[in-house]
């Protein structure tokens, strides 16, 4: 029976080569391919996907599977089977050709949307989006036939969520967030921001993200930094991992909590037990837990005091003539500020679930066919009038802002949310064993990435992610903490 | 019999997407990977280089072969089958798992190559080295038995090039250039260089990297160009393609020349008939007519008076102070200086064959077993102090230098030379039709450009090399026009 779990293995090293190829082109096409060249891609991207669609398909598998499980002396092996009986359940059903199909759509969507957010025209990407849209659609139907179709999506980015989670969870939030933003509006203290509409030179914005990876605890050996529209982050495996960013002249804090943001989803990655590699238990677990390390490194470190604090000279040494007569305590406060704006990517921490809250409504009613992609935009501006109070000027700047529906995510933007309250939960509890105050002191993150290590990141997709998400909360969700923490932030911060 | 033609495609597109993903692996290993990543890119490049060999070495492709050239109605299924032929003879004597094996060692042995070249030692890599020179003679006696295993890999990079015209051709190069350079070094004329060895900022020759890829009339949509250790192209298709340089703070000619290099093979590659694209006729031809672009834009074109003349200006503005008191016949007297240097790349065009001799001589005595790896080092410095009467510092600057072994390229390098040689005989020939004085004075390469495509490029694989090389030369190939062309450019340069 050892021969059962060596062929597990094989199909297993095979799934990554495939899984490998395509992340790589995907990475490839935002960072360093030709704006021209995305019919080259899908055309590969579609004999890729189709060939790894048939490995994983083909009936010899399901006996395989078995044969390994029965055979298995260890809970990883258990947990190899486990996770790709869910990998099957949901690529089984589509039909090769569809599969293959809509793998082939995204890598051509994506390359339009570049185009058609450069062009701030939404009309040029509105036909794949459509197209994105009916087939994520008939997918999740033939996956779960009679099922909700956007439960279904959600599912696979957070195993285990369901729309009737999903609305509790930003019930409980909006309740919390509303009467604190208009709180902050009419009686919150001035907060200085005139300094940071400047010309912030971005060779000096470059080593400044060189000092938070380096801060953050990254191995530059295994870890990149590259540049693309929209910063996000590929983990190939522990010793291969690319993060990505957007520099902008005349804003230095997007950058800055980019690096962040993505070095969080980069020590995840990183940190994942190396014997998991090359099987499908390898790279993070679910996207809540995900973006919980990313949120948790953005926001609970980043825009700390004690963060700022070890950033500072830095930061004063390259922007000197910028950050003439700014104080730390001004820089901190102005990092912190909750102001609406347009973008989500650029948010604050008090207004970034509003933001998660109009994408998760307006793509559970594309899914419902509640929606059509004809009427997003209007539907896009309306929502952002309703939550932020703001006019959104133009496309670019509203509906064709972010890059996951032309990658064909619906379902995904939850997870943002709700990886934020995760982090919040677990910063709360690993605030009763580690020192943070000490920890900043001494410079090292060393402590909280032992914990995390220890509660999550090791793990990699080895245990079952209610599992996980209790590890690393220290306890069962809750989103209490997550309002607590915005609560006392805002408060203090605008003395309320 | 059209479902023949019909299948010959769908196995076309099926091999574009393997070599894409691999081409697209290895460009990304030089260009963004982590220093510490080779380990899982040689894993997923094991099962999908394992998986392209059995996807044309199946039993089935010989029927569908012969199906296919029966059906045909063009030249081109011809030519598809024709060369579908010559790669199946090229693999399937090999056993797949050595194949495969193979294939991960390249990635493993570039990874251990540029390590061993930054610390310049060759200990490092030798290992690697020996188990690369050992494959590929196995591989060469196993798919062609009996014949010298050298001139199988020649064959490779160039169809029909054996030891015997490469000697002969050799032999007629180096009784050009020995006195000639003998000549230069006696009775040259002095030529400036004191401004050389200078602070030349990078971000001014990044933008002078731009000037060149505009001038040669590279379409930046389907073209870019990176950084890695070693400059070079991949041409994933006529939307894609990339080059990539390295930069120098000290010597501003290292980048020019490696841009005008890289954009002659980019150019070649560009201009291949699109109807090819997914074929296993796409992409420039033999190595050496690829060389025959690359150096016919770098130096042919690039070292002109004329090209120069169009430079100048950016180059002027860019680094005033730099070339404050150089004049642009100064300029261009030392681009064009003959002078031994210990680095190929960097290496005039009289001395360039004198390179490509030791490194053909020295890997023929490997694969014939008459050098071994151990000894290698001492072959190369001496070879160094015969042939370009040089002292070899280190290892960095001497056998090192190449990333080439690394990939497992033995037989390659003499279609730098052999290229070279075309270039000049085809820039003879083209100059009875076009007026270059007249197109460098009007700023535009186009002439040059349509009748390069004309003759060349459009054609792709289309056609036998010998066709090609003609074709591109007007005429069968004879060395006489590149030993005149130095001759007189020389004579003239250094008023001999």
């Amino acid at each position: 029976m050892k021969d059962a779990i060596a062929a597990l293995r094989a199909l297993e090293h095979k799934n990554y080569a495939y899984t490998y190829a395509q992340s790589l082109i995907t990475y490839d096409a935002e960072t360093g391919a030709p704006a021209d060249s995305a019919a080259g891609r899908a055309e590969a991207v579609e004999v890729l996907s189709r060939a790894q669609f048939e490995l994983l398909t083909a009936p010899s598998v399901d006996k395989l599977l078995d044969e390994a499980d029965a055979a298995a002396d260890s809970e990883q092996i258990h947990a190899e089977v486990r996770e790709l009986r869910r990998m099957l359940s949901r690529i089984r059903p589509i039909p090769a050709d569809e599969y293959a199909a809509f793998e082939r759509l995204t890598q051509e969507a994506v390359a339009v949307w570049a185009k058609a957010k450069k062009a701030s025209d939404f009309s040029v990407f509105a036909p794949y989006l459509e197209k994105m849209v009916a087939g994520r659609r008939r997918q999740a139907e033939q996956i779960a036939p009679g099922k909700d179709p956007y439960e279904t999506l959600l599912d696979q980015y957070e195993p285990g969520l369901t729309i009737e989670k999903c609305d509790a969870f930003f019930n409980t939030v909006r309740a919390a967030i509303v009467p604190l933003l208009e709180a902050v509006k009419t009686r919150g203290s001035a907060i200085r921001t005139d300094f940071l509409n400047q010309d912030w030179p971005i060779e000096a914005q470059r080593t400044l993200s060189q000092k938070v990876m380096k801060l953050w605890g990254i191995d530059p050996d295994r870890c990149t930094l590259a540049e693309s529209e929209h910063p996000f982050t590929d983990g190939f495996n522990t010793h291969d991992v690319r993060i990505t960013t957007h520099y902008m002249a005349n804003d230095v804090l997007s950058n800055l909590y980019s690096v962040a943001h993505e070095g969080g989803h980069a020590l995840y990655e990183l940190h994942v037990d190396p014997e998991l590699d090359y099987t499908v238990l390898a790279g993070g677990a679910s996207m809540g837990l995900h973006e919980s390390q990313s949120r948790l490194f953005e926001n609970m470190v980043g825009r700390s005091r004690g963060c700022i604090r070890l950033l500072w000279p830095t930061v004063h040494t390259l922007f000197g003539s910028q950050l003439s007569g700014v104080t730390e305590e001004e820089f901190y406060c102005a990092a912190n500020r909750a102001e609406p704006g347009l973008i989500r990517t650029e948010a604050d921490e008090l207004t970034y679930c509003l933001h998660i809250m109009v994408r998760y409504e307006l793509e559970k009613a594309l899914l419902h066919g509640e929606l059509t992609v004809a009427d997003l935009p209007a539907a896009w501006n309306a929502k952002y009038k309703e939550y932020l109070g703001l006019d959104v000027p133009d496309d670019a700047h509203g509906v064709l802002q972010d890059i996951h529906w032309a990658w064909g995510n619906f379902g995904y933007f939850p997870s943002y949310a709700l990886g934020s309250a995760y982090a919040a939960q677990a910063m709360a509890d690993l605030a009763k064993t580690i020192d943070f105050d000490a920890m900043y002191a001494a410079g090292d993150l060393a402590p909280l990435r032992d914990a995390l290590t220890e509660r999550l990141w090791h793990y990699g997709n080895l245990k079952p992610t209610a599992w996980l998400v209790e590890s690393l909360c220290g306890g069962p969700f809750d989103p209490k903490y997550y309002v607590s923490y915005l609560t006392k932030k805002y408060t203090e911060l605008y003395n309320l």
